[in-house]
């Protein structure tokens, strides 16, 4: 009996879902996982160590675990990934269903990017709940923009959107701006029904309080009211969404490397191909041209990525090629 | 025995103290109380309402609660103020201490416009934690701009500068702006002492993880560094600052009365004498002719409000020259 074939695992390790990807080095996927969040800093180590190790064991099913020769997880929030005390404890959780190879703990930035593109240098434009840009150089981080998160105020992320919707919406119940969908939406969505005949300045005022009373990161789930909003013809929503393209281009223009041939990703669920996403290519390409290129299925990313050390450049780009075509 | 001669208490229960100032309607002090914040909000009800009762009894000492005429208390927050519950609850004190006179739950912003004026027309631009500015008629609200507090981004607030000296500051670190200062001053305060051979990338992320790990309020704690840097020279430090008193005179500018003879009044620490006072008082003059006031003592201002309906026109400008000119 020879060894057996050997086998990658690939982790997008998510604010909200935790994704698995288990495939050969043909690219023929082995297993599949899914999982709640496990970023330690939203949801604790312990609950983060839970949802990888079920997601993972999902993914593995009858894999033996001593043909996977690499792992990589991408942990949302670069901030964690690397020499972390987090994602030490993360990959913890790899000895213990018996994947002694090797892994790497990275920032869910270089999985999205690697996601879309083989190429190893060229930028990243994510915006989901937070904005954040990266230039990566060799598969690397070499420079980040923005990234502050939402307390710090990261324009043109989703909270962001929902910071002002919230804000065109106490101004034009106010009297102050002209927002009459955003504001209808945004009162429906945070307030429910509303007694008709209840003045503008007061119902501000009910706005306001039910968003203090509600956790901050519920703003973020109100960007789609701006769309939407846009959609109908809401000056006001079209507003916010200029401002946010113009911020997440701006973001990028700040990392993007000089030759006009290195891809630009983008990612984040605000960077869909909506009004938001179309907005911002457009700002993009007015500034010269750009391969602007999306990110699609991050664990599919990450096991790219867990295969770059085992392969060379020709079987890689293939690899990229088939992990990245097939159907979720 | 006659009745007790009338005697009027003022409240200023703010987010972080509560003072109360018991005088008699020819404006002679009667007795001073200090307490803990008494917001509901911030502190929940049943601590705001000890911390009001504490300083209530302070500060009546031995006058005869059958005296007191009138009591208005300014609550910070004016979504408090008025009909709600809480207020009511802290009405409600009132009645325990014996205090049967008239009451009124006013926001704390007419009781600062009021410990600065007793004209009834004016405008008044706050920047404490928050900022807003509202338009006074008749000594009531007539219109609020801003006031969207800390998670919505009260542009020219406390929280706000906090807030960019923080992103500022990591710009620094990352090499991507010029403050030098500000920077030092700003990780002295949240990270302490460091090695100084960490480079400032990593510096800029630890900050970013120490910003995250507090409470969002205490971001409004790095105001003074932002201050500070400006002192210095720092250019970070000053664009900052400039852009805050932008942001507090156009808020103000939404509101003002056309009559330029209608005071302006400053409350809150932010708008103290100090780099951004003046700046912001240089940009509201270059818009034309203004008379800029400065609130003083909140508790006067709500005594000489308790006042307002036990005298006339002529007493009562008598009235808040003594009230607000006496020590605090």
């Amino acid at each position: 009996m020879g060894s057996p074939s050997p086998v990658v695992v690939g982790v997008d390790a998510g604010g909200t879902c935790t994704r698995v990807l288990v495939a050969d080095l043909a690219g023929r996927p082995l297993g599949r996982g899914h999982g709640p969040g496990a970023n330690p800093l939203a949801h604790g180590l312990t609950a983060a160590r839970a949802a990888l190790r079920g997601a993972l064991a999902e993914a593995l099913g009858e894999v033996d675990p001593q043909a996977v020769e690499s792992v990589v997880i991408g942990l949302a929030g670069d901030r964690l990934a690397g020499e972390s005390d987090a994602s030490a404890a993360l990959a913890g959780v790899l000895g213990e269903l018996g994947l002694t190879g090797r892994h790497r703990v990275v920032g869910d930035a270089l999985v999205s990017y690697a996601a879309a593109t083989p190429e190893p240098d060229g930028a990243l434009l994510i915006s989901g709940t937070g904005a954040v840009a990266v230039r990566v150089l060799g598969r690397a981080i070499a420079d980040t923009a923005g990234g502050h998160g939402w307390l710090l105020g990261d324009e043109g992320s989703g909270f962001w959107l929902g910071r002002e919707a919230v804000r065109t919406a106490v101004d034009a119940l106010r009297g102050r701006a002209a927002a009459p969908r955003l504001a209808e939406l945004v009162v429906a969505e945070v307030l429910g029904p509303v007694d008709p005949g209840i003045p503008g300045r007061m119902l501000a005022e009910q706005l306001l309080t039910a968003v203090y009373a509600a956790p901050p990161l519920r703003l973020a789930a109100l960007a789609r009211c701006v769309s939407e909003a846009d959609r109908a013809g809401d000056p006001g929503a079209a507003g916010i969404l200029d401002r946010a393209a113009g911020h997440l281009a701006a973001l990028l223009a700040q990392v993007r490397p000089e030759n006009p041939e290195a891809p630009v990703v983008l990612a984040g669920s605000c960077l869909a191909p909506d009004v938001l996403g179309r907005r911002t290519v457009r700002l993009i390409t007015a500034r010269g041209p750009a391969r602007v290129l999306r990110a699609a299925d991050g664990a599919a990313g990450a096991a790219w990525l867990a295969a770059v050390p085992l392969l060379d450049g020709e079987q890689l780009a293939r690899l990229h090629e088939v992990l990245t075509v097939e159907p979720r």
